[in-house]
């Protein structure tokens, strides 16, 4: 049986989601460079830089593709790879910007996505905010974040989040309660979601949405799993709200990536009697995160995609400052709303046919423009071309 | 008798108290150019702009200085004007600077302090912080009014307020605990201070600090008399803090005096399900104040820089904080429950079998691990593998 090029980068891809750490420096760039399969051959046979083969050496010789992708099919747990249509391009663009311009292995894209759920992942991304925030919250903390995610969900938008006890948890039933949808980002195998105290709650969250983790069935959730998995809560999500976080937490970490992936951070107040409010007015007082204190403040904050079209100034001009002049000078000529063909394009930029034709699919690897049937557009996400 | 022109002054001044309310247009101007007594017989003789004469038609042909005077030293009240030594030139300077510069009348210096109680006004004023809010305050808000009040006084500085009911009081309160000094700015006049419920706390006000009006003995406490005190809270302290506020209260003047003046206006956050939280809320999301939430952020933020910054808060570095990163990474692959071969960490933890054995030994002397039959496992007594 010879596999087909595809399923050859898919098999390679879940091996490497279980040899291999997200966060291992070099490994996006190689992954980019020279492909899934050519990269577990190069692991496999020790020809990868020093830190890399140290990084793999107790696990590099195993291989059990079969056996995970078995026990995925036993719990209903599907891959997703880059080229399937469920893949989450635009929702981890910031990721790719991140690792590439920003030189941060830590914010890579994950290799591959473990997913359960009836929900459609790239969907479900394409209008959502995370909620989170201590596991060993107050009643105030969680009545808040229930409370939001209520709010969000029933304006329409997924309420991402860690599915953690304490505001995970609370993030995710509220959204759930208003009959909306919900993400929970794990940091282990999703045979055994973790805590398994949620697993009613992971139930639930299944129905209309999906859980996802970057780490094969039986994979348990290590501390450093949870640090690396929350870059992609932050990336995924529009704008990240933390409702509680005691004095010191993960929130200085999440602050930073937030920042870093171009998103928008806000921190919710409490009382300052509050041992668990420290954390969330320490962002403010920062300067690292926008106070928010309702659902309104929250989608101020974010911009409604569609209505607020207010430039969004943070990471995004290192996305536009690595195009080469001409792409940069044909993006411009991208509406902010609605597709054009490569011809109107052509007009608006100033630049000829041929050489439209030639930019649009760097602008397209680049994640700066997406073809569609009726021609190409800015991502849905946020209008890109407010990045000068 | 032939008055000097000092005593002419002065008696021009407490004339002017009673006939001139602040914040009336012009006033502070002609009172630069002409002096007390040339406004007081220019106002008397109707020889004023229109304004003027219209908001003194009622009173000027009054005479009550003797009447004042004599009211004043029955109460133990003093009168000062600005070529006093207690005048509080420095602190008032902010207001001199928004009349001329900003030309805003609302923001007039007065024409003459009312002042009763020990202290010495401009020595108190020297380092002064205003702690201000809601009449009908939460004990939360009441609570938060006396602790921040405490410490500054603590620290050396004046606690300025309003002397009303709610988050004024609790400020004065709590500076008086601490043994330190604070200041109250009334709205009517200091025979009878308002509100009555108070007089025992304004009693022990005076003990060190002292009562400030810009009203005569027997004047009544108006509406509008209370808006333009605001202003003096405000010039004469370096930082003004809104501890409690509704939702549409006068804070957004406040704030617009603050900002005027050149002070720094900060905000108390509290629970966002309290009424009285949203307008300092408010005030942050807007950017008018900055987030409070101790005595250390406060003195940050009125600056003193060197001797007052806050401290980062830290918490008690955890034992596992302790270990190196290699020696975390090793215990990441430690299961929570039974015990396992170096070998089996290694694979876990993605460390060679080498620097597993190597880290074994430190993390059993640390305590983080321990050796069993079996291998090597996590201590007994509690699962030391806390998620993130």
């Amino acid at each position: 049986m010879t596999a087909s090029p595809e399923d050859a980068d898919r098999r390679a891809r879940v091996w490497l989601s279980r040899v291999v750490e997200p966060g291992q420096r070099g490994v996006s760039e190689l992954l980019d460079e020279v492909g899934a399969v050519e990269l577990m051959r190069r692991i496999r046979a020790g020809e990868v830089p020093a830190s890399l083969a140290r990084a793999t050496d107790s696990r590099r010789m195993q291989d059990r593709v079969e056996e995970d992708l078995a026990a995925a099919a036993t719990h209903g747990i599907r891959l997703l790879v880059p080229t399937d249509p469920e893949w989450p391009t635009a929702a981890l663009h910031p990721c790719v910007v991140a690792t590439r311009a920003a030189g941060r292995p830590d914010l890579a894209p994950p290799w591959a996505l473990w997913v359960r759920g009836r929900g459609r992942l790239d969907e479900l991304l394409d209008r959502a905010v995370a909620v989170i925030g201590a596991r060993a919250a107050t009643p105030y903390g969680e009545h808040c974040a229930a409370e939001l995610a209520f709010g969000l969900a029933e304006r329409g938008w997924t309420v991402v989040s860690g599915g953690a006890y304490g505001i995970d948890g609370a993030a995710h039933r509220g959204a759930l309660s208003a009959g909306g949808t919900t993400v929970a980002f794990l940091a282990g195998g999703l045979d055994a979601p973790y805590p398994p105290g949620n697993s009613r709650l992971f139930e639930r969250i299944g129905e209309n949405g999906v859980l996802v983790s970057e780490w094969p069935p039986g994979s348990t959730p290590q501390r450093h799993r949870f640090l690396i998995r929350n870059r992609l809560i932050a990336a995924v999500s529009a704008g990240t709200v933390v409702v509680e976080a005691a004095a010191r937490s993960g929130t200085s970490k999440t602050a930073e990536d937030v920042t870093k992936l171009g998103r928008t951070l806000m921190a919710w107040p409490g009382p300052v009697t509050s041992a668990l409010s420290i954390g969330t007015h320490e962002l403010v007082r920062g300067g690292d995160a926008r106070l928010v204190c309702r659902v309104e403040d929250v989608l101020e904050d974010v911009g409604r995609i569609g209505t607020d079209l207010a430039p969004r100034r943070r990471a995004e001009p290192r996305a536009r400052d690595r195009l080469d002049p001409l792409a940069r000078q044909v993006l411009e000529g991208v509406p902010g709303r609605g597709a054009v063909s490569p011809e109107q394009i052509a007009v608006e930029a100033a630049v000829p046919v041929p050489e439209v034709l030639r930019a649009l699919p760097t602008l397209e690897l680049a994640g700066a423009v997406e073809r569609c049937e009726a021609g190409w557009r800015l991502p849905r996400r946020r209008n890109r071309r407010t990045t000068a």
